[in-house]
């Protein structure tokens, strides 16, 4: 109970972050190193963002598969910069039924090789395309520093394969993916993210073009929180993936991929959070309203639950996911805490005065103490939560994008750019080279996160670093 | 398109199911020996089953979870009927991120040894009581004879895990999980499973009791679709899962897991499929309707298709699953036969005889041939689609019933014990003891699926077998 105070974020984010996904009961280290226990609670809130980025894939035409976790070691060769970009990352299963294995087998870390496999068995004709498959499991990367959420040898994601006749289609898929996942993110996780191409060492190995949503967390970091990838035809040769096209002549499919993790999870809680905890937009809260009754004997007890299950069922009726915490021995200022660590965005107050005012006290999990607290009738009250939710989500929206915009400057020169990305996101012109890209993150610790491709005048300013002409402006950050 | 006709049930049952499965495009082998991949018309039934599942799941008080799939082998090993019955069938994982690992890590057979591990740290006092979870994952066995569906590398399952402070709580928890898989069964795959307690040597590795549903294929042999343990006080001393009751005093607590898995369809497809194909229920069915426009040249083909596309959308106003074949290039019979292969139960033709007659033809796919065609009006077309959707949900399980029951004796004596389970279910008197269970399993290859418990006199009869004293009656049959 007398568990000690939260850190505070600005003290020690890293201890902050830490700190609440543990309290909060979001996640926990599971016994083998480096892999997460997602929590009831935390599992919940990824359910909800399954079901809300599902709808969107269903939406837009795409259907849902399983594939095995296993894949033959020597298909993660074919590819030359799949290889290179995975191969330090792999567990590998050697042993089998008691048995040394002849070939081994990884645990897959993404799976565009098994779909590249598969898919040359499945296309034959270009009736059969476009193939559009989104798969939901969990992928493994050896990651030698882990942080639960962002980092784990083991996390669950939703990865989305399709193969199609041109690079047109598939470049127009990889940019609706993107543009799903910007809509996921403003709209039920209210993050505003940067979005863009990724510089050629960001991208994703195999692909042509990987684009990329880049969040700014609280402590001003970037965190890349959903990519998607024009894979061109480098899968599809590795794999010959091949079709006839309507001319009776062989060619090669144009493939994409793209790909959102329980790592967004972390974003959510980064974005959000303050010192008292976490805060769930409303949208994808677990609960999004927690009943507390308050009472002091048992006949205003019975009094008080009457109200509380009323309007819980009412709530209820209309699709809002309510809680009663009507655990006894707690006082309510401990639950009170509890639930506000735990990022609920709206607690509702039942005591005997509201019994006799026929009101409910209302406290909002975004505006702190006394200024977030109303007293409402419990007359459409139906209708009042509702409507604060909606007020809940939208601000959180609007400040996350005025803290992303108010850290984020173009900067006038490279001394600027530096003390920019010291504590901001700078967006800054950019020769586009590797070596210019490794000299500024060894001197300022800050790497490309995207490249916007935002309007700009034809001729291109200077490079932030090298001087030289630059074609585009790139937002540079440090990250996670 | 000119593919061979299926084999038939009867010449080759075992071939009939390997090649529906296949043609119907529910699964294919993946590259990995014995792994499966579950293409995305198999997928969303599995969906359909994951929610009619989870919704109960829910109802009853569960949440779900996420847990890892690495378990540290000494893990394995803490359970002594665990290890001796999974070990045989583990894939390890030795190497991690290029390096040998000190400690080798199995992909998991099942959690619990992992769910103790971490519920021992989660749970402290009674208050902590029940945890109720359950997990929708992949779990891997190294089988040697593999059949998509039934048994692969890796499969796709629910497990639950629970605590309790009591065996009473954690038997009533058991059972009714085991009553959730019965409704589930009958009530959204038509299909009428025995139910019962296993023997001894057939219960779970590391359970006091285990619980099954048993159903009956088309071939006459058992299929055990979904478990249900009681695993006593075996995990909780293995992992030290205890907890301080209202006495102060430290007790171990009682744990179920139950689960159910991919394998349910295997048993869906051999219940109800026919030399046609499969015959999905209704109520799981990824398609429950196929419209089919019939038309010969481009003006047809505007008229029946206006209709088509208003049928269905106001079947799917009333979130009925319609799906329109307006593929280009193949016949009316072609789709039928790919229908009816995939087993859709209800296709309704379109043509311009219908649309002159303001009518729709309706073909069951339960009932073939001319008995299952209705010709209706296109006026209150939801509710006559809806009424005989329900209908075919309830004449399929009416017929499944039917077959279990004409198939399922009571043996007279042991040479019509031999006769009955040649081509049937047994349902004997048994003296409960393994040595007549080997010896009857040597001499006419059936075992014991379940024991009912159901109205027994006190006294019972005796041992089809030994002869001896029977308190039980079990079922007995072949199975898969």
């Amino acid at each position: 109970m007398s568990k000690k105070k939260l850190p505070s974020r600005t003290e020690d984010y890293n201890d902050w972050y830490n700190t609440v996904v543990m309290r909060a009961d979001l996640a926990d280290y599971g016994p083998a190193r480096g892999t997460m226990i997602v929590k009831p609670y935390g599992w919940t809130l990824w359910e909800n963002m399954q079901q809300a980025l599902d709808r969107r894939f269903k939406d837009t035409g795409h259907v849902n598969a399983g594939f095995p976790m296993f894949i033959p070691k020597s298909f993660i060769d074919r590819e030359a910069s799949h290889v290179e970009g995975f191969s330090p990352e792999l567990a590998v299963v050697t042993i089998g039924g008691g048995k040394q294995l002849e070939e081994p087998l990884v645990v897959r870390p993404t799976s565009e090789t098994i779909i590249g496999h598969t898919y040359s068995k499945w296309i034959n004709s270009y009736r059969d395309l476009p193939v559009l498959i989104n798969l939901w499991n969990s992928v493994v990367r050896w990651e030698l520093r882990t942080k639960l959420f962002l980092r784990t040898l083991e996390f669950w994601w939703q990865e989305g394969h399709t193969a199609h006749a041109t690079y047109e289609e598939a470049q127009e898929e990889t940019l609706q993916m993107l543009d799903v996942y910007i809509d996921f993110a403003r709209n039920e996780a209210a993050i505003a993210p940067f979005y863009g191409r990724k510089s050629n060492s960001e991208k994703f190995p195999g692909a042509d073009v990987t684009y990329s949503i880049e969040a700014m967390m609280g402590d001003k970091k970037a965190l890349q929180a959903g990519t998607s990838h024009n894979l061109g035809q480098n899968f599809a040769k590795a794999f010959d993936i091949q079709y006839l096209d309507n001319n009776n002549e062989m060619q090669y499919c144009w493939t994409t991929s793209w790909g959102l993790s329980t790592r967004f999870i972390g974003a959510m809680i980064m974005t959000h959070g303050d010192d008292q905890g976490i805060i769930m937009p409303p949208r994808l809260a677990p609960h999004q309203v927690v009943l507390i009754p308050i009472y002091k004997d048992d006949d205003q007890k019975t009094i008080v639950m009457e109200t509380v299950e009323r309007i819980s069922s009412e709530l209820l009726d209309h699709d809002i996911r309510v809680h009663i915490d009507d655990r006894e021995g707690f006082t309510p200022g401990h639950k009170f805490n509890h639930w506000e660590l735990r990022g609920v965005p709206l607690r509702m107050e039942i005591g005997p005065k509201d019994i006799a005012n026929q009101s409910v006290t209302l406290a909002r999990r975004d505006i702190v103490g006394k200024e977030g607290k109303s007293i409402v009738s419990q007359d459409n009250i139906t209708s009042i939560v509702s409507d604060l939710l909606i007020v809940i989500q939208d601000s959180l929206l609007e400040r996350a994008t005025k803290f992303r915009d108010s850290n984020t400057y173009e900067p006038r020169d490279y001394d600027h750019f530096k003390e920019i990305v010291a504590d901001g996101f700078a967006l800054a012109w950019w020769c586009g080279e590797d070596t210019c890209e490794i000299a500024i993150k060894t001197e300022t610790k800050a790497t490309s996160r995207c490249i916007p491709d935002i309007d700009l005048p034809v001729k291109g300013g200077t490079c932030i670093h090298c001087g030289k002409m630059a074609k585009d402006k790139a937002y540079f950050a440090k990250s996670y």
